[in-house]
Parts: structure tokens; sequence; C-alpha cells
């Protein structure tokens, strides 16, 4: 069954100045390592997984599933998780070791506070499995970029009411987080995200974005 | 060097309430595969892939490149070699090929005229390697992963103009559209978006999303 669609109509001034809205508000995001204690309605969470679930998927399967974890005993264990496998990696690239890569290299220390000091902290899963033609078929690539894509959809919301998050690796230890939280085998953790509201005091590595010209290729 | 990062203060009230609004405008967005000849401002196609730009990226490597194809004889070879992978599928699921998987499920049909139907087409690439420690490093994933979240918020932006666009997937002929673009080595073809006006008379399948109680996990 298919129905019709249509969004409203824009002219082409209307339409270049929203696209240069838009652009000015995502262009404040910042990636927030530190957070206020201040709350964030439960209410503005689930707008904004409503809103990351309108995210398109391969198959409409909506592979995504998104933890909320408010208790704190669980957001400890995970952050002591994460640091042991950060910690590893400081250690390494003290030593030098190559493959030591980016994930760390904006960040001097292997400790994680974020990961309990935010309010919140949203764990991203995505299923691994899909049932098709009756059977369960493996599409790890495809739910993983999927979700992937709801997460960049999830960051714009987050932006748009003003908190903040920074989207962290799960390093190697997305096994051991999925177990904390009880996941079932079928999901792997994809991401994780600290939400609330940038501490008052807050700073953030003086970083540059390529301008467009450097991104954009014209045929 | 580190800079202080602040966001404007809303109070509860607002934040709810735009996240209900945002949330509001994404639900609306459909992918469509029929576009209307209406043309895409080139400063609007410029504001979008701005915006996609101030994405979050594994080391602030921002490995996105995105290729703007405006030529009609591109666009048709484009479209012509995806259609060849899309009618290997087609002709394959037709006799019952498990590995035949979702890509293709909502489309009874290999024909793609959308690539060449929309007034531009989005190719998404991203850089595979990454200089890092005085190397070049392999990076697949992690590139991989940042140009997906920023698609997600190019959709995003897209949505928010009032513009449309189906994300699809190369199949396996990614490496045959670089070569066609004359991308480098280094590159590797995420995904494909045509970008337009939906078509007046466009229809959507009737799908549905899943709650949101569905996709959230509360601990
Ligand atoms: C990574 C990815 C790849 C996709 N590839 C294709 C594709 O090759 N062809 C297609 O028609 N749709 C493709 N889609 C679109 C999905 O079919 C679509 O998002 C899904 O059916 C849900 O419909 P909606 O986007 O209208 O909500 C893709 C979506 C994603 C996220
Ligand atoms: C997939 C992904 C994983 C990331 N993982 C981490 C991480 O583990 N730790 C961290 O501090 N930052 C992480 N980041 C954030 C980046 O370091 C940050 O986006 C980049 O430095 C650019 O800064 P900005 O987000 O403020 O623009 C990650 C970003 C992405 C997209």
């Amino acid at each position: 069954k298919h129905i019709p669609f249509r969004l409203p109509y824009l002219d082409d001034e209307t339409t270049l100045k929203n696209s240069q809205l838009f652009y000015e508000e995502m262009k404040m995001r910042r990636s927030v390592r530190a957070f206020s204690s201040r709350a964030v309605p439960m209410k503005v969470i689930q707008n904004l997984i409503k809103t990351a679930g309108t995210a398109p998927s391969v198959g409409n399967l909506q592979p995504w599933r998104f933890c909320v974890i408010l208790n704190d005993g669980l957001k400890l264990m995970i952050r002591e998780v994460l640091e042991a496998a950060e910690r590893d990696n400081y250690v390494a690239r003290k030593k030098g070791a190559a493959w030591v890569v980016d994930v760390s290299q904006l960040q001097d220390t292997w400790r994680r506070p974020y990961i309990t000091d935010a309010p919140s902290l949203l764990v991203v899963c995505h299923e691994v499995f899909a049932e098709m033609n009756e059977k369960k078929e493996r599409l790890y690539g495809y739910n993983h970029d999927s979700t992937a894509i709801s997460v960049g959809i999830l960051l714009a919301a987050i932006q748009n009411v003003g908190l903040s998050t920074v989207v962290t690796s799960p390093l190697n230890v997305g096994p051991d987080i999925s177990r904390l939280l009880r996941r079932p085998e079928s999901e792997s953790v994809l991401l994780l995200l600290p939400l609330g509201y940038a501490a008052e005091d807050v700073t953030v590595p003086d970083l540059k974005r390529k301008p467009v010209e450097f991104i954009t290729k014209l045929y």
C-alpha cells in the first residue's frame, strides 16, 4: 500500500534563509566533556529518541535501540569498564604504539568523568540480525550504518534544544557494556552519548572545521 | 589551546516545546524516489553540505567528501552502473536467494530512475586512511562511522528546508562509481543521495515507525 507524500512549499528565498539558519545552529555544536548537574526532563529525552527514530534504515528495519541510563551505579560500572580500556590505550600511546589512533588524541588522560557526571547516559545499540525471508540474516554492516545515521539525526535534535553530548566510542568493551545492560546477544553497542547541559565554565579544544570548498567536489 | 563554550540558556518548558517541534518536523521525512525538476539553488546545496560538515568525527578528521553531480552524462553513467548491480540482486531474489536482503525489499524493480531524475546527486565518500603519528593508518571503520553520522545531520538539514532524498546504498559498485568520479584511491563511496523536491504526485510505502517505548530501554 502506498500513500501520497507532500512537504510544504517554500520559495527559493525562504529555503535559502532556512538552510542558512539551520547551518548556523548546527555550527554551534561542539563535543562537551564536562556537564552541569541540571536535570534533563524525561519527556525531552523521549522526544530526542523519537526524533532519532525517524531516521531512514535499510529495509525499514529500524535496528536502533536507545538505552537511557539514569542509575548512578550502572553509570559508574560502565565508566570503569571504559576507563580500563582507555587506560590501556593511553599507556600504549605513551609507549608510542601506532595503533592507538585518534580517539584519545584530543584527550591527555584516560579518565572519562563525563560518563558519570552527565545526568543521563545514552548507550546506542543496534540489532545485528534481522528476520528476512523467514531466516535470520546477519546484517551487521547495514544496521550499523542505519544506526549511525540515526545518531546524526539525534545529534541535530540535541543541538536544537541546547543540550550537549560527546559521541564516545566503546572501544573494545562494547560486549562488556552490553552484558552490564543485559542486552540480548542479537544487539551490539555502537556508541555512548552522555547527555546533559554543558558545565558553565566548560572549555573545548580550539579546532577548525574544513572549508566547504575542501569537502565539496563539483561535477 | 582551549576556548570557552556556551549555548543559549533555555528553560525546561521551551526545551520541551522545541524538542517536540523538531520531532514533528523530522517525523515528516520520508524516502522519496520520484523528484520534480525544480532546481535546487547551489547556495542551498552548499549550506546543506556546510551543515553536514559540522558533524563530530573521530580525531576531528572530518573524513567526509560530498560529490555534487549536476552533469547529466555522469548521472546516467552512475545510474547504469547501479542498475546493473540492482538487476543482479533482483534476478537473484526472484530465484529466492537468501542473501538478497532488504535493500530491494521495498522496491519491485531494479530500475533507479531517481538517480538521473533528481536535479542533483550527492555521492558521499570518506577518506579511508588518515595521517596519524606521521604514518598513514587505515581508519576505515572510524571514518565510515563519522561520515554516516554526518549523513544523519545532512538528512536533518535536507528535511529542514523541505527538500527530499532517498539514502541509497552503492551495493558492490562503490569502487566503480569512485572511478567514474576519479576519486583518489584513498576514498571510498559510502552512500548516494539524489537531492531535489519530491514530485508533486509522489507516493511512498505506508510504513510504520516503531513506538518510542520499543526502541527505548530505561535503566
Ligand atoms: C544505509 C541505507 C541504505 C539504503 N539503501 C537504499 C537503497 O539502496 N534503495 C532504496 O530504495 N532505499 C534505500 N534506503 C532507504 C530505506 O529503504 C528507507 O529508509 C526505509 O524503507 C524507511 O522508509 P523512510 O525512509 O521513508 O522512513 C536505504 C536506507 C539506509 C539508511
Ligand atoms: C564515531 C565517533 C567516536 C568518537 N569517540 C570519542 C571518544 O571515544 N572520546 C572522545 O573524547 N571523543 C570522541 N569523539 C568526538 C570527537 O573527538 C570530536 O567530534 C572531534 O574532536 C571534533 O570536535 P567537535 O565534535 O567538538 O566538533 C568521537 C566522535 C565520533 C564521530
